[in-house]
C-alpha cells in the first residue's frame, strides 16, 4: 500500500504547560509533538520562506531598530529563534545579552549565523523548549515571531506566556506587545470552486462505486455518507490559505479578538468567543468570511515605543505575507444588499486530536437595514 | 510564523517488534508512528486511491478466486485490513472465518463494509496493530498487502511476519507468497528538471542572500553552503516517484531482492545488499535509476496455488499503478553504449529517524564491453 502523502502532521511548535485555574488537558508527548509540529522548522527552506517576507521582516526590523531604548545595553530573550535573525537584530541594536532559544536543530544554522556575524559574544543559542530550558537571568525584552494562520494556528503563543512568566522582568517588554484578530464577509471564487470539486469528488466516488460492485463484488455504498463527510470537510470545511484582494471584502471587518501579550494567559486563547456585527457594503454575494490578524510593537505603558510599529495582514492590493488569510466558505452563497447586518458569532478552540490545530465555528444571521430577518446559517470549519 | 505544510511525516505503519538475534533500536513510540504515519490510512479517500488501482485490484481479486480451494472452509488472517476488501474476498471465496485487523479507525468502515455485504458472521474487524491483538486459533492463510514504494517502503512486512510467527498454522499459506525488488538503468528527463530546479533553488538563494544583507544587515552567506546540502538532498538524493515507460529502461532489468513471505525474517529486510550487473541496450545517456517490485502468489511448495497470479508494477505501457516506480537520479548523465556494463552495488537500509523510511546507497562501475572501465559514482539515496 504505497502512498506519498505525508501523514496527518501539520507544522507546529512546543508542547506549553498549559496554565490557569481550568482542567488542563494532559501534556502532549514531545515526540508526537515533534512529528506533528516542529520538524517543518528545522528545514532551512522553511526559514528562508519566512525570511523573504518582507512584510513580516520589515516590520520587525523597524520594531527593533526604531526602538533601540528598549534593546541598548538590555538583556532579550528570542521564543523560537529559528535562524536567530531577531536574536541577531537585537544584539544589533545594542543588546548586552540575547538568549535565542530554539527547540529543533535549527539551533545549530542559528549558532554558525550569530557567529558569522560577529555577534557571538552577544547572543547564546540554546536549543530546547523554552519551557524547558533555564537562563541564568531574567530578561528585558521577550521578542518572538509566533503568529500562525488566524493569529493561534500553532498555538506557539503558550509558549511564549510560559517564557513570560517565567523570564520576564516585571518591567519588561514585549515585542509584539499586542495582537488583534480579525473576520470580514467577503466574496470570493473559491466557494463555486471548491463546490465543484466536493460535487466533481462525489461524481468520482458514484463512477468508482459502481465499477467495484461490476468488478468486484462488493457493495461500497454503505460508505457513500462517511466519504461525502469526509470531503465535505476536506473541500467546504478546512479553512483555505488566500490572498484576498481589498475588493473582495464586502462588509466592516470585525473585532473578533483583542490580545495584550503582557497580560494574556492561555485560557483565553484556548477558547475565543466573539460577537460581532459586520454592514454589507453593496449588492453583491456573500460567499464566505476571510480572517486575519495584526501585531503592534507599543512597548508597554510604563515604557512606551518611541515608534509604533504595526504588522497586519489584512487583505492589502500592495502586499501579501506568507500568512495570507483564512478563507471560511459556504457552499450556499447568498445574495446581499447594502446595508444589510451580519450578526456573527465566532467561537474558536482547539482540536481535541491535535491542540495546534483549531475548530472553528461560524453563526451567521442577515437582516435587511429594516430590521427584517433574512436568512441565518451555522457551520463547523477547521484550521488544518 | 505561519506555514501550511505538514510535519515531516509519511503515510507509514504498525510499529514492529523487531525480531532477530542482532540488537534491535528501540521499539517506536505508538504515537510518533501514528503522527509519522498510520493516520493517512484512517482517511476514506485514501482507501479509495487504492481500491482504484485496478492492477492491484485485479491481482489480489484474481489471486483468491481463482485459488479458493486455499480459502474454501478455512480461517484466514487479513494484515492491515482498511477498507476491508481482502477480508471481504476471502470470505466470499468460502472462508469459515476471517479475522480482519486494521490499526487505524478505518476498521469502523471496514466493520460497516463486511456487514452491508452481508458476511459479518464471518469476518471479524478487529481494531489493534497486528503485534498487539489476540485470535483464539491460528489459522490457514494470512493475506496482506503490505507493499510500499520500491517494495519495502513502510516496513509493513515487519508487521505481516509478527502476524505470520504468531499466527500461521505450520502448514499455512501466505497471501503473497513471494516478493522481487528490481533495479534498472534508465534514461529521463528528471534528471534535468531536477538539476535544473536545484540550480534554480541556488539562484534564488543567492539573490535572498544579497538581499538580507542589503535590507537588513545579516551576512547568510554561512548557510549557503548546509542551504544547498538540504537542496541537493531534496532535488537529487530524495527518490521521486515516476510512472516510466519500458522504452526509458536502457538496460537489462536486474533482481537486487528476492523474498519467500512464509520464511523471510526482518533481519534480511532491515538491510537489503545486492551486487548485480546490467547490460545498456544501445547508444543512449545514463541518467538514473528506476526501482520497482512484484509479488507472486504461489502458494506454497506442499500446498501450491492452482493458477499463479503475479501482481508487477514494472514499467509498462498500458499499466500504471498507485506504486509507480522509484526513479534515483544521476545530476550527471553519463553516455553510455550498446554493450556496456553496469556493476552495480546497492544497500538499502531503514532511516534513523523513521524506520518506515529508507536510505539507499547506489554505486555504479560502468565498463565497456572489452573489459575497459569508463566511469563510476556513488550516491547516497533517501525514499521519503
Amino acid at each position: 500500500m504505497g502512498s506519498s502523502s505525508n501523514g496527518g502532521a501539520m507544522s507546529g511548535r512546543a508542547p506549553g504547560t498549559v496554565g490557569g485555574v481550568k482542567s488542563s488537558p494532559p501534556p502532549v508527548d514531545k515526540e508526537v509533538d515533534y512529528a506533528n509540529y516542529f520538524c517543518t522548522y528545522s528545514f532551512l527552506y522553511h526559514q528562508k520562506d519566512m525570511l523573504s517576507d518582507r512584510v513580516r521582516m520589515d516590520a520587525y526590523y523597524n520594531a527593533v531598530f526604531e526602538n533601540k531604548h528598549h534593546f541598548v545595553g538590555k538583556t532579550v530573550l528570542d521564543v523560537g529563534t529559528g535562524s536567530g535573525i531577531l536574536a541577531i537584530w537585537s544584539a544589533q541594536a545594542g543588546a548586552r545579552k540575547v538568549y535565542a532559544v530554539e527547540a529543533t536543530t535549527m539551533a545549530d544554522h542559528a549558532r554558525a549565523l550569530v557567529k558569522a556575524n560577529g555577534l557571538e559574544d552577544i547572543v547564546e543559542v540554546i536549543q530546547g523548549s523554552v519551557e524547558d530550558i533555564s537562563l541564568p537571568e531574567k530578561v528585558d525584552v521577550i521578542i518572538s515571531e509566533w503568529m500562525g494562520y488566524f493569529l493561534l494556528r500553532e498555538s506557539m503563543f503558550d509558549s511564549v506566556i510560559s517564557a513570560r512568566d517565567r523570564w520576564l522582568k516585571p518591567t519588561g517588554v514585549m515585542y509584539p506587545s499586542h495582537a488583534r484578530m480579525w473576520l470580514a464577509p467577503i466574496k470570493s471564487t473559491l466557494s463555486d470552486r471548491k463546490k465543484n470539486d466536493l460535487d466533481g469528488a462525489m461524481a468520482d466516488w458514484d463512477n468508482f462505486s459502481d465499477e467495484i460492485k461490476s468488478y468486484y463484488g462488493v457493495d461500497m455504498s454503505v460508505l457513500t455518507k462517511p466519504f461525502a463527510q469526509e470531503q465535505e470537510k476536506h473541500y467546504i470545511q478546512t479553512a483555505v490559505w488566500n490572498d484576498l484582494n481589498p475588493l473582495q471584502v464586502i462588509g466592516t471587518p470585525t473585532l473578533v479578538k483583542e490580545m495584550d501579550c503582557l497580560t494574556a494567559t492561555v485560557s483565553e486563547i484556548e477558547e475565543v468567543r466573539s460577537n460581532v456585527t459586520s454592514v454589507i457594503n453593496g449588492h453583491t454575494t456573500l460567499c464566505g468570511f476571510g480572517g486575519w490578524f495584526d501585531v503592534q510593537f507599543r512597548g508597554r505603558k510604563e515604557d512606551p515605543a518611541q515608534q509604533d510599529i504595526e504588522l497586519t495582514t489584512a487583505p492589502s492590493e500592495r502586499h501579501c505575507t506568507h500568512w495570507g488569510q483564512q478563507v471560511f466558505i459556504m457552499s450556499n452563497p447568498i445574495n446581499v444588499e447594502e446595508g444589510d447586518n451580519l450578526n456573527l458569532g465566532l467561537v474558536m478552540s482547539r482540536s481535541k486530536e491535535n491542540h495546534r490545530l483549531m475548530e472553528v465555528e461560524l453563526s451567521c444571521e442577515i437582516k435587511e437595514a429594516s430590521g427584517n430577518p433574512k436568512e441565518s446559517f451555522k457551520k463547523t470549519y477547521f484550521i488544518e
